[in-house]
């Protein structure tokens, strides 16, 4: 059966992107990946909205995020961790292994953080000197108030604010530059349409001053180097080489889209998403909904691991479960990166179908007529 | 012009490994992604030759070095490192950056270390945890005697040997178990024919009862967690699909060879090499030559930076050239992965070409007929 991604990374790649890392490889320092390499590097500033460099990295996602880490604090630093999901956690769990002290600020799984209570916690502890949050928390779709956020880091000189925009740069608006996010981490497997294996960190010049402090022990992701190489076009270590060609092709597309015309169909994937969903008679977990990923409650009786396992066996749609003490209580639909309306209607009208068949109660139809409202309403 | 690699990193990947990272992908916690992985895994410890988990990591072979390093020591603690090339130093650097007390045992960059020397740096200084070294040093092109250092260290109770195979595994014997190996480090763009972007790290119980003691901080490397997760077919974080959907690929195609008859057929093409570079009245680097790589002196008047220029520019060959205080001084050609004797007809003929062009006096054909008559005595 052909298998859709409906899960918040890896998501779909597109033929293109895919055909362009099948070509037989050249050398990385061949100047014809120098010329590749320099095109992407434009292309990333692009989608970090930023004028500082965005480096590259051979790893997953959790590699940038150790590498903003490791690069800008020192051992007994304290850091301002918003925790309200499992990737929020995972900010906690590198600086505790790195000895830093961790000052956790806590929302329910399914909330934003409240910013009075991230500006609270700096008042009474002057020693934080970086608040972690994520754009979107993969784990309860939430958005957290990055802006927001933003604002009350500028003031404090010793404090910068490291955002992991994973699951939302590119398909939601995270302008770097103008917002004042000090250090963005972004992963290939998301809404940048490309398989997993490579990932971006982009710093602030005040995070820069950071890194000439930081005394925490670097090698593969010591970012100075980096930067010193890839400013040449090169790579400090030797680079995923293909999937920076598949890069290329997937920033030629994002490019040939638009940013703004990419955020706003993310935002009408999401609004037609979560008006089936409420059409269909549940709940959102999320109180600020990403554009990203839509994870939605399920009715008592409904067992999610089963729901997944049957949109998938039936029509081969993959969607995520739930997490930790989600497991089994809500499901996850990704539509970031390369999705269009009917990606949308087909998960949508598989949903319903299943959800009927596990015996709740819904008419076939209505989601997916809400979802069309949607589209009709858009004049696609 | 079609691009040829000869360089030492990345290395050709075979067009039906390409074609299978071209597929589109699917979800690392599907069940067909375990099946996938549970291949790989057996197929790696076919390679490595060991009883013990093969851990697939998605960075390049650097990452592979430094999780080595920070999972199986503490702050303090002392290394042995031989150095002989830039690899070599390699070793050096990572263990300086998390505060390792290195002990270096230097060889003239070409030459082999000596094991006595390493065996009297042990016996000087009983703190020494580790040996570290490189099968091949690709800077150089030598085989350094890594059966004989395994003999001296396994004598040693609290000392673990650790080796950088990284351009070696797939192409030389480096039997894990039999040698006694504590922890062998491979990347995928050297003989396992994929491009850049996964590392392998396999470790003997002895270095398991080393990473027990480990204090040196970890997070995105953390071994430990990478083998609770791998055992089940899952890696800790994302891994990169499409290279570990490639890794099947090009692991199939060993064990249709056969290791054996893969070891014989580099020693082959290598023999080759030497030789028509003895024909031509030129030198080898390295007085243990690698099957994997072949590094050249050029006589003096031969700048190497522009020899590599005219292989590239007329015959679209791409080789290496020197690095540090070798630089324009040799040239290095490897024939590690998918290479075959008309590869090597093919490289010589170019080089004795350009040689010539150059001023240095070679009558054409000399280099080539030494190593037809190495690929006619072998009678393929």
């Amino acid at each position: 059966m052909k298998k859709r991604l409906f899960s918040p990374g890896p998501t779909p790649v597109p033929e293109r992107v895919l055909l362009s890392m099948a070509e037989p490889l050249f050398h990385h320092r061949d100047p014809a990946f120098e010329e590749v390499f320099r095109e992407v590097r434009e292309g990333l500033k692009y989608v970090f909205q930023t004028e500082q460099d965005v480096l590259i990295l051979a790893s997953s996602g959790t590699g940038a995020m150790e590498a903003a880490v490791v690069n800008t604090l020192c051992e007994g630093d304290a850091v301002l961790v918003v925790r309200g999901g499992k990737f929020g956690e995972r900010w906690a769990e590198i600086c505790e292994a790195y000895g830093l002290r961790v000052v956790p600020v806590d929302a329910v799984w399914g909330e934003a953080i409240d910013p009075i209570l991230v500006q609270r916690s700096l008042e009474a502890d002057p020693e934080i000197r970086a608040v972690m949050v994520q754009a979107c928390e993969t784990s309860t779709g939430v958005l957290h108030p990055v802006k927001e956020l933003c604002d009350i880091v500028r003031e404090r000189e010793d404090t910068i604010i490291i955002v992991d925009a994973i699951s939302a740069l590119g398909a939601v608006d995270l302008p770097m530059d103008r917002w004042g996010i000090d250090v963005m981490v972004a992963g290939s497997q998301k809404a940048l349409m490309l398989p997993p294996g490579l990932s971006f960190v982009a710093l602030s010049e005040k995070a820069w001053r950071f890194v000439k402090r930081s005394t925490l022990p670097k090698y593969y992701f010591d970012l100075e180097a980096e930067l010193r190489s890839q400013r040449k076009n090169q790579t400090h270590f030797t680079p995923a080489i293909s999937l920076v060609v598949g890069l290329r092709e997937a920033l030629r597309m994002i490019k040939e889209e638009g940013l703004q015309n990419i955020f706003e169909r993310h935002k009408l994937l999401a609004r037609a998403v979560q008006e089936a969903v409420r059409a269909m008679g549940l709940e959102l977990l999320a109180d600020s909904p990403s554009p990203t990923l839509t994870a939605i409650k399920l009715p008592s009786g409904i067992d999610g691991q089963e729901l997944k396992r049957r949109l998938e066996d039936r029509y081969g749609l993959i969607v995520a479960g739930g997490q930790e003490h989600l497991k089994g209580r809500i499901i996850r639909i990704a539509h970031m990166g390369y999705f269009e309306p009917s990606d949308i209607l087909q998960v949508v009208a598989a949903l319903e179908l299943e959800l009927k068949g596990m015996g709740y109660p819904v008419e076939l139809g209505r989601g997916v007529s809400a979802a069309q409202k949607v589209f009709e309403e858009a004049d696609l």
